[in-house]
């Protein structure tokens, strides 16, 4: 082989991973996931949630590591355990689809102002990954439980599209915005002890996404105080869950603690 | 004997009935208590410190009946599980009188402005029948829990009256008063999972009397939000003070789990 050719065949093979990489892809994992599009009938779903997920949120990549998160768990459960089917990943890669396209326009509070589905899909993946639930009905409410209370879906939305299960797990998580912020917050707690299964679950996995997010990546608007009542809140509605999930509770306890534990060592440094 | 004879009687044991009555104590316990007079050692004690806290409190019914609570659960040990010694009540007593001296000008947050003794001693009492705590230092502890932070008093007063357990004891549950409101609320959440066993053992029976109160009779000026969010953050220092007596813990868990149904159906009332 040439010299030249040589180089040519480089340069094109340096311009595929560049392309490739440009939808945010860690090149690393390029060669084993080639693999798994070839192995698995859902690789090929999960590319084209991840390409539309790419181009709405203009190339985020915190979305795309929360996406690429839940799409291991989400092959892991399909094609090591066998506890999914197609049909439910399938599924699921709708309900990331129809909750990316209604919060395309709304961010976290976050410093970074990070796009909101990163929000939905890191809840989804808790719910699975740190819960091990494996109910798709439930992860998918999960994926859309802030669809309603934040954009304009409806409810009859949701259920001519993913069914009556899963529009009555939203409808059980989605607070009245109607209420006065207050009011909204007390009836979190006083509601949390009437929750189903599922819908505890996925409030579970909301909440540890919430205080890990509140405890790495704070809103820089907020006190102290103001985040201190926030975890103090969290635990009055976790407390009066229904015991939905151990691990779930476990981990919230854990990142709870964490929270409060590193108050002390700031507050022996500075006194 | 003669009619007017008889009726001079009768005049007499009313007017004597009556003065009893002056002291605030329920006549209709007057028998069964003169015989507790003369078969307890303890009873001598116990009416001394009843009459202090009758003058000083001008009369205050509330204090009044937490003290014949506090002095009812103290007999019972004494006489008939034999778990505290004369010695012990007594020091018990001295506690009472020395806390009801500190915090006489003091008076609770409520409509009725009710003198502050009756908290301290109704956590004393709580630790005691909530509790079954019979640590005499640990109750003392409570007696005294916030003399420091809410009085002239100092931890060497304490020591040099009481010893250094029961000052060890105070100390672990007095706030730094120095710090802002919300940084000393902050710092008993944290330094909750720090405390010892009687320490924690007075800061639940604290929080189950303070909750209590706040459920059935709250401070006239506290909105309802303000109401939730001690809740929520006495919640969060229960939750993570070491688990050091689960009567206690089970009577907060019922209590704020009443607190938040009672608003359920408030809720369901008005809407």
């Amino acid at each position: 082989m040439k010299k030249n050719t040589l180089l040519l065949l480089v340069a094109m093979n340096i311009t595929m991973l560049c392309s490739y990489a440009d939808e945010g892809r860690p090149i690393v994992s390029f060669c084993q996931e080639t693999e798994s599009i070839v192995e698995s009938p859902i690789q090929q779903t999960l590319q084209e949630t991840r390409k539309k997920l790419f181009e709405l949120t203009h190339h985020d990549a915190v979305v795309m590591k929360n996406f690429d998160n839940f799409a291991e768990v989400l092959q892991v459960a399909f094609q090591k355990e066998k506890s999914m089917t197609v049909q439910e990943i399938e599924k699921i890669c709708l309900g990331i689809d129809f909750a990316a396209e209604k919060h395309r326009f709304q961010t976290r509070k976050n410093k970074e102002r990070t796009p909101y589905i990163s929000h939905p899909i890191g809840v989804a993946y808790h719910l699975m990954e740190v819960g091990e639930v494996r109910e798709a009905s439930v992860v998918i409410g999960a994926l859309l439980h802030d669809t309603v209370e934040d954009t304009q879906t409806t409810f009859e939305e949701i259920e001519n599209k993913f069914g009556k299960q899963i529009s009555g797990l939203v409808r059980e998580v989605t607070d009245d915005k109607s209420l006065a912020r207050d009011v909204r917050k007390r009836f979190q707690v006083i509601s949390a002890s009437h929750k189903s299964k599922g819908a505890a679950q996925i409030k579970l996995a909301d909440k540890l996404f919430n205080l890990k997010d509140l405890y790495n990546n704070p809103p820089p608007d907020w006190t102290q105080a103001r985040i201190d009542r926030y975890y103090e809140w969290a635990q009055s509605v976790v407390d009066r869950l229904p015991n939905a999930n151990d691990k779930l509770h476990d981990a919230i306890k854990e990142i709870i603690d964490q929270y409060w534990e590193k108050q002390i060592s700031a507050y022996t440094q500075t006194n």
